[in-house]
């Protein structure tokens, strides 16, 4: 008998009738001999509800009190979804994430799991129950205070109780039918993937892809947990992503796993920078002590003339404001004649294990590009992904026209998105 | 300093206005010099709504899963006020029921407090918090499980908490500005209530006055807690109720305390019961056995001819056709011709330590009655008690008569109801 851990997002127990649709699938997983835990999101737009609910009662909710908030959202889930369950004549026990021994550091709204202790979890399913336990929730190892994980929490609560329990499988139900070779709602004739690997994946999530976040991977891979996506609304298999192919999937492995897109970054360029050592280290201090994560960074060929060169870097457009305020107060330090501040930028990424030992990927894709009309503003690569900055008009194009050219369009539609965003 | 226990109903924290205008009313307490501990409800109708959800997965929605479900309306309510009391600049941690330390029985849905531990609560108060508690939840003591007190369960949170805090007060805001001398609804003239002993209160709520519960009265009577109920929309005085009056209170004590009414009891009548000793027994030791609780209990004399009498009790109607079903089923047992089902009564009660001393008031309140044209059907009566079953047609009038009668008209229509049904 294995034990299989499943997660379901807000968009499958939108309502009623979506938590009775999941309790039969749940009940079948039993039947055919499972232990079952399974992890549960917030009812469809609940989670956004309660935000908005704490913008109007304060200007800047957040901390320890916010976190009491968003949790409600999956209690109300679980409970639902453990008595729909027994209706269908199974035991089930509901789990908070507490109850469940999801121990966090006390980071609030963004806690890192540091611990899963799922005693009464195990003694459940012993007992021959369904476990239900409430998605992107923990408790805090020294406060014992309720603490969030942050967007795609519940993701990694899953895969953090399946490398816990050492599940033979974590699955993620959503809204589609598993990863794409880009995003259906861009590429009609996207495929899907039958098998990535962790490494594809990781790349794919960091280059704008949302099916799975990067720190539900990058736990996965950590404790070697395969990762079925697969749609809560059809029986079809989805996605697997693990270390190695499993089964009778495709042994041959493609070139390129898929072309990923990302319109959330913008770009700032830090203009007059004097050419010596320890300008670009300055700058890069001053963002990290504000706490921002940036992603691509280009330095210019320095001017011979001037001595001066100019430094761009991309960064969330949420952080755009924060990162702008830091380098202005610094300016003295740093020096640097002006900021160039651009939000109309897209990021486009080819992804795939394959492009190591093919030198004709970098070539075919900018040729591919170039074709589409497409201007290219600044290059990123890793050993298995290269990226471009675009103006974010043209990323549809774009995303297609490299989704053609490396031989990924599927010979039908056959992307299916059946209900909202899925998170 | 004093330690004050504050409890606010849904409807006072119905909506982020609410919320707000009560967290201005949190913080005035703190300003003055007191600790405050701050019970919450969830937010008007939010219990009803997760009620509602759970039966459209489940026809027979109970249990462990469905306390964990309607915990989830106070968590959000909780932690709401926290932020809004922060938005004031003052410090607030919000508790769940077992963060509070508020231990119960394992009897779901309707657990009873056996302890209550306030470590975490005291800590925090102790740190100049003020500590927000989320009403009518608990953790069972040997499962560790969540639990729910039943309807009015967050006056019993308040009150409990008041005793293992040894507070001043218990002050109970809800929309209404005090306890009435009969229900402002049916009565316009009802005057507000400014001090009543615990004896008087539990009698008023054991005969169906809505605005606190009997079991709440009965703990703060345990523990001698005085209970100041007032109105969260206003900054009036309302009723306090302790075993004496306090401060300035009026000394001279009403012999009347107020007239009740109760419309939601139904009468069966057991028909043809032989007169011999152990057949009412045998009767309701029936009911018990279904775990009914009967309230008044008469039995007609026993006609000489037949040897046979008739025996009445009342109940709530929501037990109707469990009682009818457990008397049929023991019929043989116990032995009578017939049964009698009767659900359009009502109740009309007159209370007050008062009657003890002034032998005129039963005769004054049958007076009463019959000058209004009412016909008495059963009558009851205790020590500060008497009271009657009527037509449920004639309760309003019944009750504005005896309100007349008794001299408890004010000489204007004091009585405002704020919002909605308060609880």
């Amino acid at each position: 008998m294995g034990l299989v851990v499943q997660k379901y997002g807000g968009s499958s127990v939108a309502d009623a009738e979506g938590i009775k649709r999941v309790a039969k699938r749940i009940v079948e997983a039993k039947k055919n001999g499972n232990q079952v835990v399974v992890v549960v999101s917030a009812m469809g737009d609940t989670t956004d509800e309660l935000i908005d609910l704490a913008e109007q009662v304060s200007p800047m909710p957040a901390g320890r009190e916010f976190d009491m908030l968003l949790t409600a959202g999956e209690r109300i889930s679980m409970a639902l979804l453990a008595m729909a369950i027994k209706n269908l004549g199974h035991e089930a026990q509901s789990f908070t994430g507490s109850q469940a021994g999801v121990i966090t550091d006390s980071v609030h709204n963004k806690a890192r799991i540091i611990d899963v202790t799922p005693g009464r979890i195990r003694e459940s399913l012993d007992k021959g129950n369904i476990a239900i336990v409430a998605g992107f929730q923990g408790v805090s190892q020294d406060k014992k205070d309720i603490t969030t994980l942050g967007r795609g929490g519940s993701d990694t609560t899953a895969v953090a109780l399946a490398a816990a329990l050492d599940a033979e499988v974590c699955e993620i139900y959503t809204d589609v039918d598993g990863v794409f070779t880009a995003d259906p709602r861009v590429v009609k004739k996207a495929k899907k993937i039958d098998w990535i690997s962790f490494e594809d994946m990781l790349e794919l999530a960091a280059s704008g892809s949302k099916v799975l976040l990067h720190r539900c991977v990058e736990y996965a891979r950590r404790y070697n947990i395969p990762i079925h996506v697969r749609s809560s609304f059809s029986g079809l298999q989805g996605t697997w992503v693990s270390s190695e192919p499993i089964g009778d999937q495709k042994v041959e492995q493609a070139i390129i796993s898929g072309v990923a897109h990302d319109t959330s970054e913008a770009k700032i360029t830090v203009v007059g920078v004097p050419d010596k050592p320890g300008e670009a280290a300055a700058i890069f201090r001053t963002i990290a002590d504000a706490e921002i994560n940036i992603d691509m960074v280009v330095q210019n060929v320095s001017a011979a003339s001037t001595g001066l060169t100019d430094i761009s870097f991309t960064l969330p457009k949420t952080e755009g404001r924060k990162a702008i305020d830091a380098l202005e107060k610094n300016r003295p330090g740093i020096g640097f004649d002006s900021l160039r501040y651009d939000d109309q930028i897209g990021k486009i990424s080819l992804v795939g294990a394959g492009m190591k030992t093919n030198p004709g990927v970098t070539a075919s894709f900018f040729e591919a590009l170039s074709n589409a009309g497409v201007n290219i503003e600044l290059i990123s690569t890793s050993e298995i992904r290269i990226s471009v900055v675009t103006r974010a008009d043209d990323v549809p194009e774009a995303v297609r026209a490299v989704h053609t050219a490396f031989g990924l369009d599927s010979d039908t539609d056959e992307a299916v998105v059946y209900g909202g965003t899925g998170r």
